[in-house]
């Protein structure tokens, strides 16, 4: 664990560069220009399990976000929090349909997709089903398919979409895809079968709040 | 696939019995004393893949909500939409990091431990991964402990629980504990290692709102 430079009453995230919940709570803090101090926690050595961070988040997972003297967890939650704090730019639309579906969609990746393919889940997979790498790999593949699948049904069905999976401006459902595609090109899988997925996250990806964000533009603090 | 009787209006329930995410969405329903009409598809025998049911939600998943000509998916992003559609009785906070406490309650259970222990991901497990019952439902507890753990600690670390989650009435927090604690029993989980959320759990319980929204209690038309 390493602590960033201290700032008064800087918002805290803990948080790690290629923790794909990092990355959406850092695109939100961004995109409403708020500052913050990072914390990381390097994942690969099991550092979100040390006593201290469990002291912070007793679930042991990242992010977390220390403001006003209160712990959040649950990067969702955490975004929201965000939105609510500084309304502008909104993360959300106004009208109510409109919410659930970009809150819909964002939970379609956060609830369905995600914990599925965690760190934690293929070290299971490994050590307690006895699986190899090419079955883990197959496994993240699978749920990733089928997410991206459900998704870019869901853009090409929806008259909301534009420049972003929600009209000309990014919310918390572009927040929530891009880290998740990030990591699925990681694994292999290529976006060229999902079209409308590919054109939003290209177009996230040229706007400094989501590349400032990327676990390969990081700071040494950050990372 | 199964139509209860048709009202006018009335809001239009995809959900299944024995589906924990369809069970958050009823318990919501009823305490906000909201008029709908269930549509059971039937997940033992796969009818939430039904191409006419894709058509209402292509990831194929339950729970949807058909209202005012738009369907909505992810069973939280509902409950928040019925909570702005119908304010009274809130089921969330006031106060923004209140809200994010219980949000995050919620994603604890809805993002990190229900899609864990799914249908989908135990026949994953049984047919890619080659692992037996036995297997699948160490691998299931295994998670429900976890989280049962961090969600405990969350509780008795905060000031804010009362008879529920978070202080005197119910929120969104005790709608994704409470058919996650059912779902945890009926696999064999004793409670017993986690009293705060048994204690909430079995007070919730005692209300018509989670009662009349339990499998085991619904009509031959919702089940």
């Amino acid at each position: 664990m390493r602590d960033a430079n201290r700032l008064g009453n800087a918002m805290k995230l803990h948080a790690y560069g290629r923790s794909s919940a990092s990355f959406r709570v850092r695109i939100a803090l961004n995109l409403k220009g708020l500052s913050y101090e990072t914390v990381s926690h390097d994942l690969t050595r099991d550092e979100q399990r040390d006593s201290h961070y469990l002291s912070v988040n007793p679930q042991g997972l990242l992010p977390a976000l220390e403001d006003d003297g209160a712990v959040l967890t649950q990067s969702l939650a955490i975004i929201e929090y965000i939105d609510a704090k500084k309304p502008e730019p909104p993360l959300l639309p106004r009208e109510q349909l409109a919410r659930a579906r970009v809150r819909a969609l964002a939970q379609l990746i956060a609830a369905d997709t995600h914990p599925l393919v965690t760190k934690r889940v293929a070290q299971r997979l490994r050590d307690d089903c006895g699986q190899d790498e090419q079955a883990v790999q197959r496994w993240r593949l699978h749920w990733l398919h089928l997410s991206f699948r459900a998704f870019e049904t869901h853009l090409a069905t929806s008259a909301e979409d534009g420049r972003f999976c929600h009209g000309g401006s990014p919310t918390i459902a572009d927040i929530a895809l891009v880290p998740q595609a990030v990591v699925a090109e990681q694994l292999g899988l290529s976006l060229n079968a999902y079209p409308l997925i590919s054109r939003i996250v290209e177009g996230c990806l040229q706007l400094p709040a989501f590349q400032d964000a990327h676990p390969d533009n990081l700071g040494r603090g950050e990372a």
